[in-house]
């Protein structure tokens, strides 16, 4: 019952994180409806495509309409950020979440996913792989600290014990190379009543 | 942190209905990171942009590069079809889904949601009046049945009523119009016991 170019529309809407073929139906639907946001959001796009590149030190999206190998980010671009500590995060979301508390004054480093082990190929993996020939490579001048900054859950202890592995292998041994994982405890606003086990213990053994 | 641009793709997805900040961010992250997909969505937006257009008759997107005006359906545009049985039915959804079971051979027209009691702007209150003027110019030939197809929900039966009586109202005393709602009672599949009471008495009126 549908035009092609419409199919293709929702084909499209469906390879979007989380969205199904209803909700990528709906969306073109709304469109069609809204003859002004089709447009505004193929602009944007466009926009985007053209001038965003994906920062070639930490990978935030970067304004770079020109050189599109250099791209370089507000924050890998601003000299009063401090070059030695390296918060590696799962996505450009967390890094987001660190930049609005106002609290970190490092570099980020965006893994776009977790270390599955039985991918080879994955994002993740290429990007760890850059992070460890930057070390090998001594690109890290002085001493350097990597926050594994990966939400507490299985995937994200996993990603935090092999880059730490990793990155112990692929140091120098002149090097200082620091690495640490958040500390871990009560959230603030949580109620110890319904706090797990895990988290008890966890705020007990980091007590300061 | 982020590039403006990349800022007002987010402010355009989270027009899409049913995406806040959050998921918005995240379809332009991914976006950015398979560059491939930003090209081939924007290109199916241009797509559709040029050559669907909705239906002069009921509103489903129809393939019409290039009379603006006059675009007309696979459907509205197939002499098989019954034009004086005209299912009303919410949305372009619902209208597939009627397609998808083979069963229905007349028109849709689609009424872009529910009638807003407080709202004399809406889309909805626009297509019914589009309506009830062809019902007042007699260009329905013949009798003809209106099957008010709306989910039995407190919005659907309103809309259902307010459609109703704004027929009757326009209908000329010398045309035959008949208006009908969809059958209510158990669901293919459900159990008994878990029906509703309301459901429940549906079904027992229903009997046949």
């Amino acid at each position: 019952m549908l035009p092609s170019h419409l199919k293709e529309l929702i084909t499209q809407f469906t390879a979007l994180p989380g969205i199904g073929p209803r909700q990528a139906a709906r969306f073109a639907f709304h469109l069609l409806r809204n003859e002004n946001d089709i447009s505004s959001l193929s602009s944007a796009l466009d926009s985007v495509a053209k001038s965003i590149r994906l920062c070639r030190n930490c990978y935030i999206p970067a304004y770079s309409p020109n050189d599109e190998k250099d791209a370089i980010c507000v924050i890998c671009s601003n000299p009063n950020r401090n070059k030695n500590i390296v918060c590696v995060v799962e996505k450009e979301t967390d890094a987001l979440n660190f930049e609005k508390s106002r609290y970190f004054q490092g570099h980020y480093y965006i893994l776009g996913g977790f270390i599955n082990p039985i991918d080879e190929t994955g994002l993740s993996k290429a990007r760890v792989s850059i992070l460890l020939n930057r070390v090998r490579n001594r690109q890290y001048k002085n001493s350097v600290e990597f926050i594994l900054a990966l939400s507490p859950r299985r995937e994200g202890d996993f990603t935090c014990s092999y880059i730490e592995s990793k990155l112990k292998e692929s140091a120098n041994p002149e090097d200082t190379i620091k690495i640490t994982r958040l500390g871990r405890g009560l959230s603030t606003g949580s109620e110890l009543e319904y706090a797990d086990q895990e988290t008890l213990r966890n705020a007990l053994e980091g007590r300061r």
